[in-house]
Protein backbone atom coordinates (compact mmCIF):
# COMPACT_ATOMS: atom_id res chain seq x y z
CA UNK A 1 0.00 0.00 0.00
CA UNK A 2 1.27 3.28 -0.63
CA UNK A 3 -0.04 6.81 0.61
CA UNK A 4 0.26 9.70 -1.88
CA UNK A 5 0.08 13.78 -0.43
CA UNK A 6 -0.49 16.19 -2.29
CA UNK A 7 -0.17 19.69 -0.64
CA UNK A 8 -1.94 21.94 -3.20
CA UNK A 9 -3.67 25.28 -3.99
CA UNK A 10 -7.20 25.43 -1.90
CA UNK A 11 -9.01 26.34 -5.39
CA UNK A 12 -7.88 22.78 -7.02
CA UNK A 13 -9.87 21.17 -4.18
CA UNK A 14 -12.80 20.59 -6.35
CA UNK A 15 -11.12 19.60 -9.15
CA UNK A 16 -8.85 17.16 -7.53
CA UNK A 17 -11.72 15.43 -5.91
CA UNK A 18 -13.80 15.28 -9.38
CA UNK A 19 -10.34 14.00 -10.93
CA UNK A 20 -10.28 10.89 -8.18
CA UNK A 21 -13.45 9.99 -8.30
CA UNK A 22 -13.75 9.92 -12.45
CA UNK A 23 -10.41 7.81 -11.80
CA UNK A 24 -12.33 5.56 -9.76
CA UNK A 25 -10.55 5.96 -6.14
CA UNK A 26 -12.90 5.82 -3.62
CA UNK A 27 -11.27 7.49 -0.51
CA UNK A 28 -9.40 10.97 0.68
CA UNK A 29 -8.54 12.59 3.48
CA UNK A 30 -8.45 16.45 3.78
CA UNK A 31 -6.71 19.06 5.79
CA UNK A 32 -5.64 22.49 6.12
CA UNK A 33 -1.84 23.58 5.83
CA UNK A 34 0.18 26.52 4.36
CA UNK A 35 3.87 26.62 3.26
CA UNK A 36 6.16 27.94 1.24
CA UNK A 37 8.33 26.73 -1.72
CA UNK A 38 11.51 28.36 -3.91
CA UNK A 39 9.74 31.67 -4.26
CA UNK A 40 9.06 31.94 -0.07
CA UNK A 41 5.70 33.07 -1.01
CA UNK A 42 6.48 36.46 -2.36
CA UNK A 43 5.14 36.39 -5.82
CA UNK A 44 2.38 34.41 -4.50
CA UNK A 45 -1.26 35.90 -4.55
CA UNK A 46 -4.16 34.66 -1.80
CA UNK A 47 -7.26 36.73 -1.01
CA UNK A 48 -6.74 38.12 1.97
CA UNK A 49 -3.77 39.54 4.38
CA UNK A 50 -4.54 37.33 7.21
CA UNK A 51 -1.53 35.51 6.71
CA UNK A 52 2.17 36.34 6.60
CA UNK A 53 3.71 36.66 3.15
CA UNK A 54 5.85 33.80 3.64
CA UNK A 55 3.42 31.45 4.61
CA UNK A 56 0.27 30.87 1.87
CA UNK A 57 -2.67 28.60 2.91
CA UNK A 58 -2.72 25.31 1.21
CA UNK A 59 -4.72 22.29 1.27
CA UNK A 60 -3.66 18.38 1.94
CA UNK A 61 -4.91 15.96 0.22
CA UNK A 62 -3.87 12.19 1.31
CA UNK A 63 -4.91 9.12 -0.57
CA UNK A 64 -4.19 5.48 0.17
CA UNK A 65 -3.80 3.66 -2.78
CA UNK A 66 -2.62 -0.45 -3.96
CA UNK A 67 1.03 0.15 -4.94
CA UNK A 68 0.01 -0.63 -8.47
CA UNK A 69 -2.41 2.33 -8.23
CA UNK A 70 0.36 4.39 -6.91
CA UNK A 71 1.47 6.62 -9.65
CA UNK A 72 -1.90 6.86 -11.53
CA UNK A 73 -3.16 8.78 -8.23
CA UNK A 74 -0.28 10.87 -8.56
CA UNK A 75 -0.29 11.71 -11.92
CA UNK A 76 -4.27 12.68 -11.56
CA UNK A 77 -3.62 14.84 -8.23
CA UNK A 78 -0.98 16.49 -10.27
CA UNK A 79 -2.77 17.51 -13.38
CA UNK A 80 -5.77 18.07 -11.46
CA UNK A 81 -4.12 20.61 -9.34
CA UNK A 82 -1.70 21.84 -12.38
CA UNK A 83 -2.45 25.58 -12.89
CA UNK A 84 1.20 26.69 -14.33
CA UNK A 85 1.79 29.00 -11.85
CA UNK A 86 4.23 28.85 -8.82
CA UNK A 87 3.20 27.71 -5.56
CA UNK A 88 0.95 25.05 -7.62
CA UNK A 89 2.33 22.70 -4.98
CA UNK A 90 4.29 18.99 -4.31
CA UNK A 91 2.96 15.57 -4.44
CA UNK A 92 4.88 12.48 -2.88
CA UNK A 93 4.64 8.90 -2.66
CA UNK A 94 5.35 7.01 0.68
CA UNK A 95 5.09 3.13 1.31
CA UNK A 96 3.22 1.74 4.01
CA UNK A 97 3.54 -1.21 5.81
CA UNK A 98 0.04 -1.84 6.60
CA UNK A 99 -3.47 -0.25 6.21
CA UNK A 100 -6.52 -1.35 8.35
CA UNK A 101 -10.54 -0.25 7.64
CA UNK A 102 -11.54 0.43 11.28
CA UNK A 103 -15.21 -0.53 10.90
CA UNK A 104 -14.21 -4.33 9.90
CA UNK A 105 -10.82 -4.73 11.43
CA UNK A 106 -9.74 -5.92 7.53
CA UNK A 107 -6.07 -5.42 6.57
CA UNK A 108 -4.02 -4.76 3.74
CA UNK A 109 -5.52 -4.51 0.05
CA UNK A 110 -8.56 -5.35 1.23
CA UNK A 111 -8.86 -2.25 3.50
CA UNK A 112 -8.63 0.45 0.52
CA UNK B 1 10.66 3.52 14.87
CA UNK B 2 6.97 3.12 13.04
CA UNK B 3 4.45 5.96 12.60
CA UNK B 4 0.95 4.66 13.35
CA UNK B 5 -1.60 6.82 12.27
CA UNK B 6 -5.48 6.98 12.45
CA UNK B 7 -8.33 8.86 10.63
CA UNK B 8 -10.78 8.62 12.89
CA UNK B 9 -14.17 9.33 14.12
CA UNK B 10 -13.79 12.85 16.51
CA UNK B 11 -16.60 11.21 18.89
CA UNK B 12 -13.95 8.14 19.37
CA UNK B 13 -10.88 10.51 20.21
CA UNK B 14 -11.43 10.23 24.22
CA UNK B 15 -11.79 6.46 23.99
CA UNK B 16 -8.85 6.37 21.65
CA UNK B 17 -6.56 8.19 24.17
CA UNK B 18 -7.74 6.49 27.06
CA UNK B 19 -6.63 3.02 25.33
CA UNK B 20 -3.72 4.36 24.16
CA UNK B 21 -2.62 5.61 27.87
CA UNK B 22 -3.81 1.88 29.53
CA UNK B 23 -1.97 0.23 26.93
CA UNK B 24 1.56 1.93 28.50
CA UNK B 25 1.52 4.45 25.46
CA UNK B 26 3.20 7.65 26.63
CA UNK B 27 2.24 10.49 23.01
CA UNK B 28 0.38 11.00 20.58
CA UNK B 29 -0.40 13.79 17.99
CA UNK B 30 -3.85 15.10 17.23
CA UNK B 31 -4.49 17.08 14.30
CA UNK B 32 -8.11 17.88 12.53
CA UNK B 33 -8.76 16.73 8.82
CA UNK B 34 -12.24 15.66 6.89
CA UNK B 35 -12.88 12.98 4.17
CA UNK B 36 -14.70 10.45 2.47
CA UNK B 37 -14.14 6.69 2.12
CA UNK B 38 -16.32 3.94 -0.29
CA UNK B 39 -19.80 5.74 0.46
CA UNK B 40 -18.23 9.11 -0.40
CA UNK B 41 -19.81 10.70 3.13
CA UNK B 42 -23.07 9.74 1.63
CA UNK B 43 -24.81 7.83 4.65
CA UNK B 44 -22.40 9.58 7.29
CA UNK B 45 -24.25 11.38 9.96
CA UNK B 46 -22.51 14.50 11.38
CA UNK B 47 -23.77 17.10 13.62
CA UNK B 48 -24.40 20.25 11.26
CA UNK B 49 -24.97 20.97 8.25
CA UNK B 50 -21.18 23.48 8.07
CA UNK B 51 -19.48 20.80 5.70
CA UNK B 52 -20.64 19.91 2.74
CA UNK B 53 -22.06 15.98 2.27
CA UNK B 54 -18.97 14.67 1.02
CA UNK B 55 -16.32 15.57 3.27
CA UNK B 56 -16.63 14.45 6.78
CA UNK B 57 -14.96 15.87 9.91
CA UNK B 58 -12.62 12.96 11.51
CA UNK B 59 -9.53 13.21 13.60
CA UNK B 60 -6.28 12.20 12.98
CA UNK B 61 -4.22 10.71 15.54
CA UNK B 62 -0.50 9.52 15.19
CA UNK B 63 1.65 7.66 17.53
CA UNK B 64 5.60 7.20 17.22
CA UNK B 65 6.33 3.95 18.14
CA UNK B 66 8.89 1.27 18.51
CA UNK B 67 8.77 -1.62 15.93
CA UNK B 68 7.88 -4.03 18.28
CA UNK B 69 5.20 -2.09 19.14
CA UNK B 70 3.16 -1.30 16.17
CA UNK B 71 0.85 -4.25 15.68
CA UNK B 72 -0.43 -3.45 19.81
CA UNK B 73 -0.91 -0.11 18.74
CA UNK B 74 -2.37 -0.36 15.66
CA UNK B 75 -4.96 -2.35 17.47
CA UNK B 76 -5.69 -0.55 20.69
CA UNK B 77 -6.48 2.38 18.17
CA UNK B 78 -8.48 0.50 16.04
CA UNK B 79 -10.40 -1.37 18.48
CA UNK B 80 -11.19 1.97 20.66
CA UNK B 81 -12.03 3.76 17.47
CA UNK B 82 -14.66 0.96 16.14
CA UNK B 83 -18.23 1.85 16.25
CA UNK B 84 -19.21 -1.18 13.28
CA UNK B 85 -20.65 1.78 11.42
CA UNK B 86 -19.51 3.26 7.82
CA UNK B 87 -17.38 6.03 8.50
CA UNK B 88 -15.23 4.77 11.37
CA UNK B 89 -12.19 5.03 10.14
CA UNK B 90 -8.40 3.75 8.33
CA UNK B 91 -5.29 3.32 10.45
CA UNK B 92 -2.33 2.85 8.49
CA UNK B 93 1.65 2.18 9.50
CA UNK B 94 5.07 3.60 8.09
CA UNK B 95 8.68 2.85 9.18
CA UNK B 96 10.68 5.69 10.29
CA UNK B 97 14.70 6.52 9.38
CA UNK B 98 14.96 8.06 12.62
CA UNK B 99 13.50 10.06 15.76
CA UNK B 100 14.60 12.71 17.69
CA UNK B 101 13.25 14.09 21.21
CA UNK B 102 14.34 18.16 20.50
CA UNK B 103 14.51 18.93 24.29
CA UNK B 104 17.66 16.59 24.40
CA UNK B 105 18.92 15.86 21.10
CA UNK B 106 18.43 11.91 21.91
CA UNK B 107 17.81 9.46 18.44
CA UNK B 108 16.14 6.60 17.56
CA UNK B 109 14.15 4.53 20.05
CA UNK B 110 15.64 6.48 23.39
CA UNK B 111 13.47 9.79 21.59
CA UNK B 112 10.01 7.82 21.94
CA UNK C 1 13.85 12.27 -1.14
CA UNK C 2 13.02 11.83 2.49
CA UNK C 3 10.35 14.03 4.75
CA UNK C 4 11.56 15.61 8.04
CA UNK C 5 8.67 15.61 9.97
CA UNK C 6 8.65 18.07 13.68
CA UNK C 7 6.09 18.38 16.03
CA UNK C 8 7.36 21.60 17.92
CA UNK C 9 6.36 24.49 20.07
CA UNK C 10 3.89 26.96 18.24
CA UNK C 11 6.62 29.68 19.65
CA UNK C 12 9.57 28.38 17.70
CA UNK C 13 8.05 28.41 14.24
CA UNK C 14 9.66 31.55 13.06
CA UNK C 15 13.47 30.67 14.66
CA UNK C 16 12.37 27.10 12.94
CA UNK C 17 11.81 28.94 9.44
CA UNK C 18 14.77 31.38 9.68
CA UNK C 19 16.94 29.03 10.36
CA UNK C 20 15.84 26.45 7.29
CA UNK C 21 16.39 29.82 5.34
CA UNK C 22 20.02 30.43 6.67
CA UNK C 23 20.72 26.77 5.65
CA UNK C 24 19.32 27.05 2.21
CA UNK C 25 16.30 25.05 2.79
CA UNK C 26 13.64 26.83 0.03
CA UNK C 27 10.37 25.00 1.32
CA UNK C 28 8.45 24.13 4.02
CA UNK C 29 4.83 22.89 5.08
CA UNK C 30 3.05 24.43 8.22
CA UNK C 31 -0.11 22.85 10.15
CA UNK C 32 -1.79 22.87 13.40
CA UNK C 33 -1.59 20.18 15.85
CA UNK C 34 -1.81 19.18 19.57
CA UNK C 35 -0.50 16.37 21.59
CA UNK C 36 0.66 15.28 24.67
CA UNK C 37 4.26 13.51 25.34
CA UNK C 38 5.43 11.31 28.17
CA UNK C 39 4.05 14.09 31.05
CA UNK C 40 1.13 13.71 29.15
CA UNK C 41 0.81 17.16 29.23
CA UNK C 42 -0.01 18.09 33.01
CA UNK C 43 3.14 20.34 33.26
CA UNK C 44 3.19 21.89 30.33
CA UNK C 45 2.34 25.93 30.35
CA UNK C 46 -0.17 27.30 27.57
CA UNK C 47 -1.57 30.52 27.35
CA UNK C 48 -5.12 29.76 27.43
CA UNK C 49 -7.25 27.31 29.24
CA UNK C 50 -9.19 26.68 25.91
CA UNK C 51 -7.49 23.54 25.92
CA UNK C 52 -7.60 19.91 28.04
CA UNK C 53 -4.76 19.67 30.04
CA UNK C 54 -3.48 16.91 28.20
CA UNK C 55 -3.65 18.24 24.55
CA UNK C 56 -1.07 21.03 24.45
CA UNK C 57 -1.04 23.28 21.12
CA UNK C 58 2.00 22.16 18.62
CA UNK C 59 3.18 23.25 15.48
CA UNK C 60 3.56 20.67 12.62
CA UNK C 61 6.24 21.65 10.21
CA UNK C 62 7.31 19.36 6.94
CA UNK C 63 10.19 19.95 5.14
CA UNK C 64 11.12 17.30 1.83
CA UNK C 65 14.56 16.98 0.84
CA UNK C 66 17.32 14.89 -0.72
CA UNK C 67 18.46 11.90 1.01
CA UNK C 68 22.11 13.90 1.58
CA UNK C 69 20.68 16.55 3.49
CA UNK C 70 18.19 14.81 5.79
CA UNK C 71 20.47 14.90 8.79
CA UNK C 72 21.00 18.52 8.38
CA UNK C 73 17.95 19.48 8.42
CA UNK C 74 16.80 17.31 10.93
CA UNK C 75 19.36 18.70 13.11
CA UNK C 76 18.93 22.60 12.04
CA UNK C 77 15.09 21.88 13.24
CA UNK C 78 16.31 20.06 16.49
CA UNK C 79 18.57 23.02 17.23
CA UNK C 80 16.10 25.85 16.68
CA UNK C 81 12.82 24.43 18.17
CA UNK C 82 15.44 23.53 21.55
CA UNK C 83 14.55 25.50 24.75
CA UNK C 84 15.28 22.49 26.95
CA UNK C 85 12.00 22.88 28.68
CA UNK C 86 9.72 19.42 28.53
CA UNK C 87 6.94 19.53 25.41
CA UNK C 88 9.75 20.27 22.91
CA UNK C 89 9.05 17.98 20.29
CA UNK C 90 9.66 15.06 17.76
CA UNK C 91 11.31 15.13 14.51
CA UNK C 92 11.30 12.12 12.65
CA UNK C 93 12.35 11.62 8.89
CA UNK C 94 10.58 9.29 6.15
CA UNK C 95 11.81 7.96 3.15
CA UNK C 96 9.66 8.92 0.22
CA UNK C 97 9.32 7.00 -3.11
CA UNK C 98 8.95 9.77 -5.27
CA UNK C 99 8.18 13.60 -5.11
CA UNK C 100 6.34 15.87 -7.77
CA UNK C 101 6.62 19.29 -8.42
CA UNK C 102 2.84 20.26 -9.65
CA UNK C 103 3.57 23.12 -12.11
CA UNK C 104 6.18 21.30 -13.73
CA UNK C 105 5.29 17.47 -13.29
CA UNK C 106 8.77 17.11 -12.88
CA UNK C 107 9.46 14.10 -10.42
CA UNK C 108 12.82 13.10 -7.46
CA UNK C 109 15.44 15.58 -6.25
CA UNK C 110 14.42 17.88 -9.43
CA UNK C 111 11.09 18.98 -7.82
CA UNK C 112 12.55 19.38 -4.52
N1 LIG D 1 10.73 21.51 0.23
C1 LIG D 1 9.46 21.53 0.67
N2 LIG D 1 9.15 20.88 1.79
C2 LIG D 1 7.90 20.86 2.27
N3 LIG D 1 6.87 21.47 1.66
C3 LIG D 1 7.13 22.14 0.53
C4 LIG D 1 8.43 22.21 -0.02
N4 LIG D 1 8.37 22.96 -1.15
C5 LIG D 1 7.07 23.31 -1.29
N5 LIG D 1 6.34 22.83 -0.29
C6 LIG D 1 4.88 22.98 -0.07
O1 LIG D 1 4.24 23.10 -1.30
C7 LIG D 1 3.61 24.36 -1.38
C8 LIG D 1 3.73 24.88 -2.78
O2 LIG D 1 5.10 24.96 -3.10
P1 LIG D 1 5.54 25.43 -4.52
O3 LIG D 1 4.55 24.91 -5.52
O4 LIG D 1 5.76 26.91 -4.50
O5 LIG D 1 6.90 24.66 -4.71
P2 LIG D 1 8.11 25.14 -5.62
O6 LIG D 1 9.12 24.05 -5.57
O7 LIG D 1 8.50 26.52 -5.22
O8 LIG D 1 7.48 25.14 -7.09
P3 LIG D 1 7.20 26.39 -8.06
O9 LIG D 1 8.51 26.82 -8.64
O10 LIG D 1 6.26 25.83 -9.08
O11 LIG D 1 6.55 27.47 -7.23
C9 LIG D 1 4.30 25.23 -0.35
O12 LIG D 1 3.44 26.27 0.09
C10 LIG D 1 4.60 24.23 0.73
O13 LIG D 1 3.43 24.00 1.51
N1 LIG E 1 -8.50 5.64 0.32
C1 LIG E 1 -8.42 6.56 1.29
N2 LIG E 1 -7.40 7.42 1.29
C2 LIG E 1 -7.27 8.35 2.24
N3 LIG E 1 -8.12 8.50 3.24
C3 LIG E 1 -9.17 7.66 3.30
C4 LIG E 1 -9.37 6.66 2.33
N4 LIG E 1 -10.50 5.97 2.65
C5 LIG E 1 -10.96 6.53 3.78
N5 LIG E 1 -10.16 7.54 4.17
C6 LIG E 1 -10.29 8.40 5.36
O1 LIG E 1 -10.94 7.68 6.38
C7 LIG E 1 -12.17 8.30 6.71
C8 LIG E 1 -13.17 7.24 7.03
O2 LIG E 1 -13.28 6.39 5.91
P1 LIG E 1 -14.25 5.16 5.95
O3 LIG E 1 -14.21 4.58 7.32
O4 LIG E 1 -15.59 5.58 5.42
O5 LIG E 1 -13.52 4.16 4.96
P2 LIG E 1 -14.24 3.02 4.13
O6 LIG E 1 -13.16 2.29 3.41
O7 LIG E 1 -15.34 3.65 3.31
O8 LIG E 1 -14.86 2.05 5.23
P3 LIG E 1 -16.40 1.78 5.60
O9 LIG E 1 -16.94 0.86 4.54
O10 LIG E 1 -16.34 1.15 6.94
O11 LIG E 1 -17.11 3.10 5.61
C9 LIG E 1 -12.53 9.14 5.51
O12 LIG E 1 -13.36 10.23 5.87
C10 LIG E 1 -11.17 9.60 5.04
O13 LIG E 1 -10.74 10.69 5.84
N1 LIG F 1 5.02 8.95 20.98
C1 LIG F 1 4.55 10.02 20.35
N2 LIG F 1 3.80 9.86 19.24
C2 LIG F 1 3.32 10.91 18.56
N3 LIG F 1 3.54 12.16 18.91
C3 LIG F 1 4.27 12.39 20.01
C4 LIG F 1 4.81 11.35 20.79
N4 LIG F 1 5.50 11.89 21.82
C5 LIG F 1 5.38 13.22 21.68
N5 LIG F 1 4.66 13.53 20.60
C6 LIG F 1 4.31 14.85 20.08
O1 LIG F 1 5.33 15.76 20.42
C7 LIG F 1 4.82 16.78 21.28
C8 LIG F 1 5.85 17.13 22.29
O2 LIG F 1 6.18 15.97 22.99
P1 LIG F 1 7.29 16.03 24.11
O3 LIG F 1 8.34 16.98 23.67
O4 LIG F 1 6.63 16.29 25.42
O5 LIG F 1 7.88 14.55 24.04
P2 LIG F 1 8.57 13.79 25.27
O6 LIG F 1 9.05 12.49 24.73
O7 LIG F 1 7.63 13.79 26.43
O8 LIG F 1 9.86 14.68 25.60
P3 LIG F 1 10.15 15.58 26.90
O9 LIG F 1 10.56 14.62 27.99
O10 LIG F 1 11.26 16.46 26.47
O11 LIG F 1 8.89 16.33 27.25
C9 LIG F 1 3.56 16.18 21.87
O12 LIG F 1 2.65 17.22 22.24
C10 LIG F 1 3.03 15.36 20.73
O13 LIG F 1 2.36 16.19 19.78
MG1 LIG G 1 7.12 28.08 -5.33
MG1 LIG H 1 -16.91 4.63 4.25
MG1 LIG I 1 6.96 15.59 27.28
Amino acid sequence: MKLVTGVIQPHRLDDVKSALEAAGIRGMTVSEASGYGRQKGHTEVYRGAEYTVDLVPKVRVEVLVADEDAPTVVDVVVKAAQTGRIGDGKVWTTSLDDVVRVRTGEHGDAAL
